[in-house]
Formats: structure tokens, C-alpha cells, sequence
């Protein structure tokens, strides 16, 4: 005998299986089905899924909408996490202006503050903006000092050798041990770091697209293991040549780059303005291309590996016939933001 | 005649080339060059990388890291934002348990909300989770009503074909057009899509699997439509198959997959447990690999097209020649969430 049951119920005692409603055919003689089911069809056990004394998720778990489902099924409401790194911002350089108004000349606004703080929040940490130190060691100390109170602290400007050493005396004033200055890479060659304690302290160069570069390459993959991440860095993808380019030989250069998803594969074209100083040149990069140091010139249709920076993405996907294009969901007027 | 200035610094009458420091040497005569520069080297010209009356940013442009260095090097410390869509999560069900202390015999707990609420919030949107409702019309209805005064609602579970289309029912009597029900789409089927207004209702199906997917795949890119981004969808991706997989033919199926990228390219691995019961086979997902509806069987080495969920990341890259491996750097201790 057939009992009807809805999606989700109980199964009647003695029943073995379940016939989808669209697979059954009400007559007066009862119910008919078309085809004879298999017993423990449609029906879930219970522990099917986990068993009881099961681990659901280990430390160290990413938490996303799949572990928060996980974690709901079984009646999880609280769970411990690790704490978010707070991170102290330091613009350093008498140039930045931070008077009222448009800057006088010579003097400019600074641009690595907020991207850098920027940057901090999208890798899932606290940004915690300091003011703007002078090209002075006894005040450049003291606001090292006060980043430190953070749990890790990015300076920009100060690190290259015209500078005075700057930054490294402040650094070595304020009990920084050095780990390491300079790097074999363009943009980004002055990178600087060092602890104090358990505290990481990163010196990028002041140009704000080495200060990006190096971000992205050396402080991102050190908060992100800060946050706990199993694979903090972004993995080289091989990336195909959409234009021939060049570059000058002597260091490994990551190249700005915008990425063409459309034929399934990542081609690259490398941005024609790649100079640490085009700051414009930040906007829309989707990756990094590494050039390796000894090559000059690289043709169309070779592959390079790249730093991708975010997922591919589509204006439409041939994959759902239904249109969504749609009034309804078009953007709600702007408006000025919260305070 | 040679002049030092610091980097940044404006440069000083009748000069028209800077030289660094590494490439200078100081003698008792004044200071001599390992090069002779080049008129204009290492001199950034006031306008060289946006001239005055230059459009910075268009509109529905995504605010990133670039973006806002960008503003903030011209002083622009306010701009006009669209608003985030709240959206409205409705999970339905008389099975689902929302009771103190465990569920009952028959009864579950509800994982969709949750985790359509944290997939809301992901994609850049604030959900509002409504309180679960019954299956019966009256209350249904209510709780659709509510949720119509968000500017999206997405509903999870009532849309099989089994369940008395009671959401149908509800939807049509709370005012909503019904655009499409079903897709030809495993899993996710039974998807329902209406309109009221300018209002855009989804009705998911209440397996956490199926919702999950079908959020991915037909509310995450509306919202971000919504939010204005021009690309909203994900963009298939080739991926080889690292393993041979097999599936039912008839219906195209979007199977949940792991990728590995150590080679520079994704290689995906479909996970062993594709029911859609199969809550853990959410955890540690990272694209969902399109298998065509009349193949049965896949090879090792074919390449399929993938929904690529996240970027590629890697525990360790050998770009750095510089460990990163520092105590320093290792998860702070876990706390309990703050309140």
C-alpha cells in the first residue's frame, strides 16, 4: 500500500521507500506508480550524513556559507574563532600633505593610507590609520612606537637609500629587529621587514603601486596566515599572452595586467602604462605577470604565470536560458553615504 | 652642477634629471655619476599621470584598494555610493525545528537560513533572516508579505512538485507575478523566480545542497546586479579532470569539485558524494564543474567548464625567496566571538 507524505516527513512505519509525486499516478483503485521503486529509494537515513560523534569541521576552518550550514544542521549557534588582526597604517614623508584644501606645491596627498587600509580590511583585519609622520627620526620613532601597540604594522615611504635611512633608524630605535631589506622585484625593491616580538613590521616603498605590489606579494599572505588561512599566498596560474610585451632585463617584474575569461582560459594583456608613478594604473587588475629577469621581449600566445587577484567574472553566462535582465534588479539610486 | 634631494621632493630651478644615490659617488670635487643621465629621468611631471579635468573613476565603478588611492591622491574623501539591497531569507517547513535543546524524532534544524543569510552578506548584501514559517497558506503568506518590504526575498523549501505548492499559492496570494518555475538544472530543479514590483523573489529548494547551488548560480548574480556591478556572473573556467566521474544522463549537473592548481592550470576533482543530501560535501568546495546532460561518463584529462568559487591560493609560492615561516605570524589565540 502507498501512504502520501510530503518532502522532508517521517517515513510511515513499514514503509521502504518513496515515490516522487511526479512518478505516481492517483486512480480509483489507489495509487499507481511507473516505474517499481528500489527499496530505500528518495529515503535518507538518519546519520546518514554524519554520523554521531562525527568531527563536522577542525580548527583552522575558513567559515563560509557551507561550514555555516554545517555547523546550523547540527545546532552549532557559537563557535571560538581567531581573533582579527589589528593593523597600524604609517605613512611616512614630508611631501604628504595634510593641511586643509588642495596641497601646495611640492607637496602632495597621500594615497597609501587609505588604499593600504583598504587593502588590510579586504584581507579580513582591522586597519587602524595613524597620523602621517614627518621625514624626523625622534617623531617617526614615536609613531613606531604607537604601531606596535597593533598586531602588526605596515610603513610606507622612507626605505630606499636615498632616504636618509630613515625608517630603518626609527625602526632600530624603537627595538625592531631587521629580517630583511630589499627584494629582487619590480615594482617594490626597498621592502623592508622586521619584528618586534610577535609583532611583523613591513616597510613598502612610499610609491603608492610598489606599496600596493608588495602588499599584495608580502603583507597579504602574512595576515592571511595571521588569520589562520591553510594557503595564505595566491598561487601562480598560467596565464596566455593576449599582446606581445617587453620589459627591461636585470629583475623579475610582476606586470599589471587585465584578464579575458571569455574563452574559458585566462589571456592576459598587460597594462601600457606599467610606471611605478601611474597611479591610474591601478585600477581594473585582475592579475600579476610575473617576466622573469633574463628575457626582454615575449610574443603573443606565450604563457607566463600570474598573480591572479580576483575570480573570473561574466557580464552574462550562455548557462541559464532565463534572462534576469530584468528592471528590477538594476541598481538602487545612489546615495551618500552612511555616516 | 648637482643638487641632493630626498624622493618626492620638488625639483630644484634649472634642473631636468634625477639620479639615485646607487648610481652617484661623492668625491672632493663635487659628485660624479657611473652614467650620464638622461634629460627628464626619475622626474615625475606634474599632470604625467592624470591631467587636470580628468574623469578618475565612473560611475558604478567597485571601490577597491586602487580605487581608493586613486580618490584619495586627488582629495576626494566622500562619493556617492549605491545602496547595499537588504535582503529577506524565508526558510519553510513544518520539519524544521526551532525549539530549545535538540530536535525531535522527524524534525531538523534549519541550515539554510543561516547559511543563505552568510552567502547574502558575502556577496555584499545585508540580510534580514525572517522567523521560519509553516507549511500552511495563511501563515506563508504573512511571512512573503514581510519579506516583500526588503528589496529582494529569497525562500528556501515548498517548491517540489510534492509540496501543495504552497509557496506557489502564497507567492500568487501575497501579490508576486511568477516569472519561471523549474530549471533544467541538477541539482535545483524545482527554482521558482517571481516579481512584485520592483522586488525580485526567489524560491529555492529546501535541500541545503540545491539551495546552495542555486543561489550561487541565479540570486548571488541578481544581487550583484543589484549592487551594479557590470559583471555579475561567474565566468565558466575549462578545467581538466584530475580523475575519471561518472553522473546520470538527462539533466545537466553542476558537480561539486575541489581544484588543484599546482600545475599552474585547475585540475578538479568532483567530490565522491554528489547527493544532494550530503550537507559536509558543502565544506571545502571550490567550483562547480558542468557535466552535459546526454554523457554519462568522463575521463581523466577531458576538460569540462567550471563555476570557479574561489581564487587560487597555495600554502607556500617559491616566488619569495624569503621565509615567511616566523612565529610571529602564526593565528592569535582563539577567542570566543564578541558580542
Amino acid at each position: 500500500g502507498a501512504v502520501r507524505i510530503f518532502t522532508g516527513a517521517v517515513l510511515p512505519p513499514r514503509a521502504d521507500a518513496v515515490v516522487m509525486q511526479e512518478d505516481a499516478v492517483e486512480g480509483p483503485d489507489g495509487v499507481a506508480f511507473h516505474h517499481a521503486p528500489a527499496v530505500g529509494s528518495h529515503v535518507r537515513r538518519r546519520g546518514q550524513d554524519l554520523r554521531e560523534g562525527a568531527r563536522v569541521l577542525g580548527a583552522g576552518t575558513l567559515l563560509g556559507p557551507g561550514e555555516v550550514a554545517a555547523l546550523a544542521a547540527q545546532g552549532v549557534a557559537e563557535v571560538e574563532l581567531f581573533r582579527r588582526p589589528r593593523v597600524a597604517v604609517l605613512s611616512t614623508g614630508d611631501e604628504l600633505w595634510e593641511g586643509e584644501g588642495p596641497p601646495p606645491a611640492g607637496r602632495i596627498l597621500d594615497a597609501n593610507g587609505p588604499a593600504l587600509a583598504a587593502a588590510i580590511e579586504d584581507a579580513g583585519c582591522e586597519a587602524v590609520v595613524l597620523r602621517r609622520a614627518p621625514d624626523a627620526l625622534a617623531p617617526l620613532t614615536t609613531s613606531v612606537r604607537d604601531g606596535l601597540r597593533a598586531d602588526a604594522l605596515v610603513i610606507s615611504g622612507g626605505v630606499s637609500v636615498g632616504d636618509h635611512d630613515l625608517v630603518h633608524l626609527a625602526l632600530r630605535d624603537a627595538g625592531v629587529r631587521a629580517e630583511f631589506w630589499k627584494v629582487d622585484l619590480k615594482p617594490g625593491k626597498p621592502l623592508t621587514f622586521g619584528t618586534a616580538g610577535r609583532t611583523p613590521v613591513f616597510g613598502l616603498p612610499g610609491n603608492p603601486v610598489s606599496a600596493w605590489v608588495t602588499f599584495e606579494v608580502f603583507v597579504r599572505p602574512a595576515l592571511r596566515r595571521m588569520l589562520g588561512h591553510p594557503d595564505p599566498h595566491r598561487a601562480f596560474v598560467e596565464v596566455t599572452l593576449a599582446a606581445a610585451a617587453t620589459h627591461a632585463t636585470g629583475r623579475t617584474e610582476l606586470a599589471r595586467a587585465r584578464l579575458d575569461w571569455s574563452t574559458g582560459a585566462p589571456r592576459a594583456t598587460l597594462l601600457a602604462q606599467q610606471g611605478s608613478g601611474q597611479l591610474t594604473s591601478l585600477l581594473d587588475v585582475d592579475a600579476l605577470v610575473r617576466l622573469p629577469a633574463d628575457r626582454a621581449a615575449f610574443e603573443v600566445g606565450e604563457t607566463l604565470p600570474a598573480l591572479v587577484l580576483r575570480p573570473a567574472h561574466a557580464s552574462s553566462v550562455s548557462f541559464d536560458r532565463v534572462s534576469f535582465d530584468r528592471a528590477c534588479l538594476d541598481p538602487a539610486a545612489p546615495q551618500r553615504p552612511r555616516p
